[in-house]
């Protein structure tokens, strides 16, 4: 690897929070030797706190400035992204891109164009923020020895989560409006809370942690909105905390993925994590499991995410992969027996063909059964399409 | 980076727990394409789970022979374990190593002989076990952001200040028995209780955060056998926790590097990581304190760090210390005021030039100050060399 003594020249796609704070850091900070070169929006209108002498609104000024080396990705819109990020790799430049949408949908795509081009596409900024979650599967983690990744990768509904254990919480509609004001999320909190963004983190981790390329509809998804006080106190009396779970794991040659409601043990690294904060637990043979920890979204943590990956270009960093290439790379598949929660009505509960029942509660306040069901059969049941009830994984540790 | 197919032939120095782990390791993953050729051990009388064969008392039986492409080195002995990596990268072998001593105390003739011989010498295992840190800070934090570097890096210190916070504790000398009988302290516990293990990992780290090169000596360095039931109970009523802490921070162009017991505040990561787990927490510009957490010694992790050094030289890699190469690098200072705790005599506590007291406190109990000094003031004070003086600081985060 050569270090690059002359400055980075950056196009920048998208001008919002995270793409405003790299503007600022590398404008504080000349020693970076990156600057920004030009901005790409979209909105002819809207005021800007930096000269418009900075900005254009036609893509091809970047994408067709010989003189740009770096294009950095930070638009909303996917399938825009997809075509910017296409072209830009297509025509020799470097990319950076927090899009983990882009990234989650189109990574066959992004792969086999990166393989033509020989190209660098980094989006250590799609998953977790802060957390080099991407870097250390990547570069670190390497050997056959890991067994199990798993995490908190969505903030929005751990900060909705954490304020529905607290005693004075008064359920998901007021726990959810109030992460809305403070700005953990969105108006529309679809892609959050239905556990879509955990589920396209899923994806990017099981493509670098056991090199399976998946699409993100394979992974067992289901959100939190269905969420009651009830649900709370049951796993409260069994000093369990409900969390959102991202997991990839090996069972043999299978490997499970899942973004799932889980009962997460007290005791467990990850039923500590609280509000927005993201964390990532790596199982591996032979080794304790390591825990990281961090911001996952927002403007700071994003940026230095993103920075880190400016930064890695400059001595010609490049994700290998090397998993993808491995001979024997597990398969997908989800009938592997797991542990589950299931409130709601009686017919829901009866449509999963549950192979031992734990605990079968009726009372008052409603019914729940836990017991051990296989993870495909569950997803095919009809308990996990229905509106109202509440499915959680129980996990052993 | 090109990925080599053949597979690599390990030379190994000593047997103990961590290379009988990567034996097994090896041994049974035959995936891993790694073969351990030959084992050179010193104590030919001792009885060994393995055939003799494999075994050999004569180091030139590994180093001279050009079929051995990687030494391992896992020996107590700094001296001899520097004369067999040395040569081993003069003939051109890599090298992976978890001797935080050799490192530490010879860092500056092992990063010449490195540049000299191009050889690659590996050492992940040797700072905080299974924690990548060593590969985050050389390969993840290596823009110019990083502030602070800090954690609980050893953990035999950490599982005795975990038990002296226990209802039960009944103090220090039985804590350190205690953790005796369950093998997390050596009968002479001197390297880990005085904190001179500590000072080699932040030595370590201070390299690859920061660019500087230190000797362990210039760390300013403190252990916890002075500690009393009195301590821990004042640190409890102000909902602190004493921690043995590394930190290593920049002070705009001046670098101070500890490693003293601290008063961590109860809300502070640090302060939850009990017993023998180890954690790193990395404060960079512009995002929130990253967290890694996981076991930082015994056969398993160390093995699994020194597996994953042992993959990452198929692909060619070396550590490329880019810090160490940047035009403007920290000055080390310890001329940075610093709030302290120091419970001792009269006579000691006067010794301190404080420029501000906050707490003075006298009783039947003891003498206690908290108060601001400058750090260098507070080493070179006779409170510090004191044999019955504690002392911690107090950090603010």
């Amino acid at each position: 690897m050569s270090t690059t003594t002359s400055p980075q020249r950056i196009g920048l796609f998208g001008f919002g929070v995270v793409g405003q704070g790299l503007f600022d850091v590398l404008h504080r900070t000349p020693g970076l030797q990156t600057e920004i070169t030009r901005i790409c929006v979209k909105n002819r209108s809207k005021s800007r706190p930096i000269p418009a002498s900075h900005f254009t609104y036609e893509r091809n000024d970047i994408l067709d400035d010989p003189n740009i080396d770096v294009v950095v990705e930070l638009i909303d819109d996917a399938d825009a992204a997809f075509e910017i990020v296409s072209k830009a790799l297509r025509v020799g430049k470097s990319v950076v891109t927090a899009n983990k949408r882009l990234v989650a949908t189109r990574l066959r795509e992004l792969l086999d164009i990166q393989m033509e081009t020989g190209s660098s596409l980094l989006y250590e900024a799609s998953t977790c923020g802060s957390i080099p979650i991407i870097r250390n599967l990547e570069e670190y983690y390497d050997n056959d020895m890991l067994s199990r990744v798993e995490g908190i990768v969505n903030g929005t509904t751990n900060y909705i989560l954490t304020a529905l254990h607290e005693p004075a919480s008064t359920g998901y509609a007021s726990a959810l409006a109030q992460a809305q004001v403070l700005g953990f999320a969105e108006s529309d909190p679809t892609l959050d809370v239905e556990a879509f963004d955990a589920a396209f983190k899923t994806t990017i981790i099981a493509a670098h942690a056991f090199g399976v390329v998946v699409n993100p509809t394979q992974i067992v998804r289901r959100g939190i909105t269905t969420i009651t006080p009830f649900d709370v106190s049951i796993a409260q009396q069994q000093s369990r905390t409900i969390k959102l779970l991202s997991r990839v794991q090996l069972h043999g040659n299978g490997l499970s993925l899942l973004a799932l409601p889980a009962l997460s043990q007290n005791a467990s690294p990850l039923a500590g994590i609280r509000n927005e904060v993201n964390a990532v637990r790596l199982t591996a043979a032979f080794s304790d499991a390591q825990l990281l920890v961090g911001k996952g979204a927002g403007g700071g943590p994003t940026a230095s995410a993103v920075l880190s990956d400016i930064a890695a270009l400059r001595y010609g960093y490049r994700y290998e992969y090397k998993k993808l290439n491995q001979a024997s790379r597990p398969v997908v598949g989800h009938n592997v027996e797991t542990v589950v929660y299931v409130r709601g009505t009686n017919e829901q509960i009866t449509s999963i063909p549950f192979s031992v029942i734990d605990v079968d509660h009726r009372s008052s306040r409603g019914r729940y059964v836990i017991g051990h069901v296989q993870l495909d059969a569950l997803h095919k049941s009809a308990a996990f399409q229905d509106p109202e009830t509440f499915i959680a994984i129980v996990p052993e540790d």
